[in-house]
């Protein structure tokens, strides 16, 4: 039986990474942090723009006032949610309150440029490669992408750059191995729904 | 100086990924492929939804109708494309021929489901994935995102389904390292523009 937890040709970061909301207070290597940033502007991009920009948020003061903002706008987003998000959401424990926000040292704060060419796409690629560096520095993360909560103020972000997603940095206090599909639910061979066998 | 070469604890595949645009037609290995799809499956997700999946297309006969359909969409892309995406589409030699697309021996196509939270997000985090264990496996890619041709059509994807991106997969023939911004264009400290100076 194949697993991937044995398959030592898949990269370590990528097997062992798992999902972190909640962080020790402990605080971090500002060379780790420096990693994790470098490892993000290696990503691709659209005509190679690099339409990204990281504020490291390692204030207390700031981390407050951003944690205030979001739980603000997640009363919102929980609210106006689906039932299915819903129902995740309360299976798995989360709440409105954010405290990884304030408990991690360091918060990432992911800007793009959405005038830049495929710049969505090309952030959440920084944004995963940042995430696999946290994996090899021993720390945890999870991207929190606030649904409308206005940061950009909070960092002084001028009006023309845009914030993808926020980034907790820290020692784990605990994390989630999230179950995964089925390999046959997320690949098919040549045309949608088909097995390996060869399709003309 | 701080150069990204020689520092090794940055995450090796992410050290040494570069873009790739031309690729042998040289066979790969069936495992390798399956790799690169674990690895996509293992990125985190919006509410766990992991709201993809990959169809590999290695029929010569589909990855021709993909190319054909990639191609014309390009030339309209190309033509209301902006002037500063024009001339680095010149600089760097694309043109809207693509054969890259029938040279890689394998070419994945990603498709989502934009209706899970979070989705796009998502399944670029995967893509991410997938480019890294590429790496890993000494192969190369690049996603190449079609402007608007109707992929879907060719490979039968039911209609709930969005195409993201389609990484061709293969042996490189030419690889390009792209040159990077410097960091203090794309770092700040607590608010944006400032340096690692503490701020309130």
């Amino acid at each position: 039986v194949y697993t991937l937890e044995v398959n030592h040709d898949i990269l370590p970061e990528i097997r062992s990474r798992q999902s972190c909301r909640e962080y020790l207070k402990t605080s971090i290597p500002q060379d780790a942090v420096q990693r994790i940033l470098d490892a993000g502007c290696q990503a691709p991009s659209g005509a190679n723009q690099q339409p990204w920009h990281m504020i490291v948020v390692d204030s207390p003061k700031r981390k407050r006032a951003i944690r205030n903002a979001c739980e603000v706008a997640d009363r919102g987003f929980h609210q106006h949610a689906t039932a299915t998000v819903r129902r995740w959401l309360e299976d798995h424990g989360i709440t409105t309150e954010k405290p990884f926000l304030t408990d991690a040292p360091v918060l990432i704060a992911v800007l793009y440029d959405p005038k830049a060419p495929y710049s969505l796409h090309s952030v959440w690629i920084a944004i995963a490669f940042m995430l696999l560096q946290a994996t090899r520095e021993g720390l945890g993360s999870l991207p929190y992408t606030p649904s409308a909560a206005d940061i950009k103020a909070l960092l002084n972000v001028p009006q023309h750059l845009q914030l993808a997603s926020i980034l907790p940095i820290g020692v784990p206090r605990e994390t989630v191995r999230q179950p995964r599909k089925p390999l046959t639910e997320t690949q098919s061979w040549n045309q949608y729904g088909a097995s390996r066998n060869p399709v003309a």
